[in-house]
């Protein structure tokens, strides 16, 4: 039997203990820098709150630091464990752990909120190791607890991480944007909503480039043009409107 | 009972065909610009098939232009009916269906595809009309075969198109950018999937405002500086890449 360790009271750190108790991993404990929330999280699921990291037992086969990406060389600094010591970040090069003997990385490719359930099956967790042996452990943890283990190199990871800012934070300022301007045309953001949905559906069985549509893709430059005009005191929101439909129609 | 004509033979011709008759409207028949795949329609559905515009009967409620922008002029000027006819754009102007008694737009805010299927109940309608009777009658027609009814004038109505462009066909131009990084990096682009759909499922309950994360939102300068320089030989994505962190952090 797999055991483990969680780092960290956030949003990730729930996720991951809830996801490793429902794949029957021996979660030896967590802890996290606020003692309260870890106790808290500890009452919540019935695992043990380790009081301090050096209590962490030196055969846990991997501890997870789920942590902000700013605090992961410090409390790796502090570990001592036989096992895996990884941490949860796209973006952080594996180096940030430290010289430890037994060094990962497993990302979840998901964003995740408080009050959102996700399914952990269906998120992919990138893994990358630098000994073979530690990657085929980290591998088997995604195994049972999520959809897939994608073994990717650290620049590939990290582009991974780029390309999960366009599809994520990028669309969702998008959103955001459009709620702004249609409240202050008095124009009720649900109506969008079902249209954002699907869009996100279609491209699981098509290619987005096929699924492309809009004036842009047309070369409608009526609809181009009245548009423009809708935006003309609107500065910023016209520049992005000109260079996403200029980048639409060079890949046209 | 309320009676109906579509005209057009594409996407949007077929799930407002579909929705007329799962309503249990009179649709009286189809007529298409292209005879053949009028007939198609006609078989699918077991619905009469026009020979020409001209027999339409004069007394239908409601004649329905589901075809291209740059069609319903001229198919609007070959219309002689006692009832509505409306055009299915976001964006054209009212009066280009020409001088006509009745005239209306019921624009379904969704994209339609030939093999996704949509439920129409959960389509939301804009609906407008200069006359208050036909905009009631309009207003019967989303309630039968659509989710509900949005009742605009003219410039919110073409302000709810430009929004619908940015969150659909923009959002959409990420996805398809993005696939191509991942592709010349030999990455599969499946794994963004899951972080795509909830992506959009999130902000049916949440605020996008508040939904926002990220380096950009967070003031992360190493993880831009990191996605900068992964983006460097690729100016098109560069730009846009810091044009959205800066509108990003402008709106923070």
């Amino acid at each position: 039997m797999l055991s483990s360790v969680v780092i960290g009271s956030g949003n990730l750190a729930h996720h991951l203990v809830q996801a490793m108790l429902n794949a029957n991993i021996d979660l030896k404990g967590i802890w996290a820098r606020d003692t309260d929330k870890a106790f808290e999280m500890g009452q919540l699921f019935r695992v043990p709150v380790f009081n301090g990291l050096n209590q962490i037992p030196q055969e846990t086969d991997l501890v997870l630091l789920a942590i902000s990406d700013n605090a992961v060389e410090q409390v790796a600094l502090n570990i001592q464990t036989h096992g895996i010591v990884a941490h949860c970040s796209g973006i952080l090069p594996i180096q940030t752990l430290g010289d430890k003997r037994h060094c990962g990385v497993f990302w979840p490719v998901q964003t995740f909120s408080k009050n959102q359930k996700i399914d952990f099956k269906k998120v992919p967790v990138v893994v990358q190791a630098t000994d073979e042996e530690d990657q085929r452990i980290l591998e088997v943890f995604a195994d049972l607890i999520a959809a897939q283990a994608i073994i990717c190199k650290e620049s590939q990871r990290q582009m991974l991480h780029l390309a999960a800012v366009f599809v994520n934070n990028f669309s969702n300022h998008l959103f955001a944007l459009i709620k702004d301007l249609l409240q202050s045309n008095e124009l009720p953001f649900d109506v969008l909503k079902p249209l954002i949905q699907e869009t996100a559906h279609k491209i699981i069985e098509m290619d987005p480039a096929l699924a492309q549509t809009g004036p842009a893709k047309r070369g409608d430059t009526i609809s181009l043009n009245i548009h423009r005009n809708l935006l003309k005191d609107d500065a910023q929101l016209l520049k992005l409107y000109n260079i996403l439909t200029e980048s639409i129609q060079n890949k046209s």
